[in-house]
């Protein structure tokens, strides 16, 4: 259950301190060590797991059922504008530690941090271009 | 419910076309009109909920339970390296549609259309403020 070469099972046992802000039996929450913003919150399943991909639906149900909880702490505590959830899955999405965990990162407007920047495509596809994308993966999934 | 005037309650409803990916009695999946990279999908609550604050858990795990196949159905339909999920609420953390969604983005490398570009400041909080900020949060969760 729990990966001796990773540092947020070592975080959950208390062996590397955390400031904590939530536990529970299933999920844990405390401050990313970097703080993109004031409050920003990671949470994680105390299951390893590494990705989404590899997370049994199970443990990404009890994940997210803390969130609207925890999201709202931070909310009433801090009074953000806005907030924005982001988890990374994978090197080339930026995941860096390989225990699936959501960034809960509150908003207090411009330049306090995190600046989302993706260009989109909207013309690149056409909407029959876009039914035959959705119905390859509508068929992928089990 | 449903809202008269939101655009997601329309898709689900059928009133206004969408590509669709997945759906069941709890969730709606379909891509997003402007495909941040090839598969972008959003995952949706059939029950309206504005954003993440006033999601009820139950929603937001339902929700989150179905993410894992659909994540898995985009990564072995098109071969991602990788995929990033983003939840924005509030126009502070560019939300435009007020009907809570999470974004499941694959991505393909470097110039693939998604940078996010953060700023962390992990020089600007000692630990024992961090477990002052967390501990000021912890007391918030009711």
């Amino acid at each position: 259950m729990s990966h001796d070469d990773c540092i947020f099972c070592k975080i959950i046992a208390g062996d590397i301190p955390s400031a904590k802000v939530y536990e529970d039996e299933k999920v844990y929450a405390f401050l990313d060590i970097s703080q993109v913003t004031k409050g920003h919150t990671l949470v994680i399943p105390k299951q390893h797991t590494k990705n989404i991909f590899e997370t049994p639906p199970e443990v990404a149900k009890e994940l997210f059922e803390r969130i609207p909880t925890i999201a709202n702490a931070i909310k009433n505590t801090y009074k953000p504008l806005g907030m924005n959830l982001l988890n990374n899955n994978g090197e080339a999405a930026e995941q860096s530690v390989f225990h699936l965990h959501i960034h809960l990162i509150p908003r207090y407007g411009d330049g306090d941090g995190y600046t989302p920047n993706w260009k989109t495509h909207q013309d690149d596809y056409a909407f029959d271009e876009l039914q035959q994308i959705a119905k390859e993966i509508e068929q992928a999934i089990q």
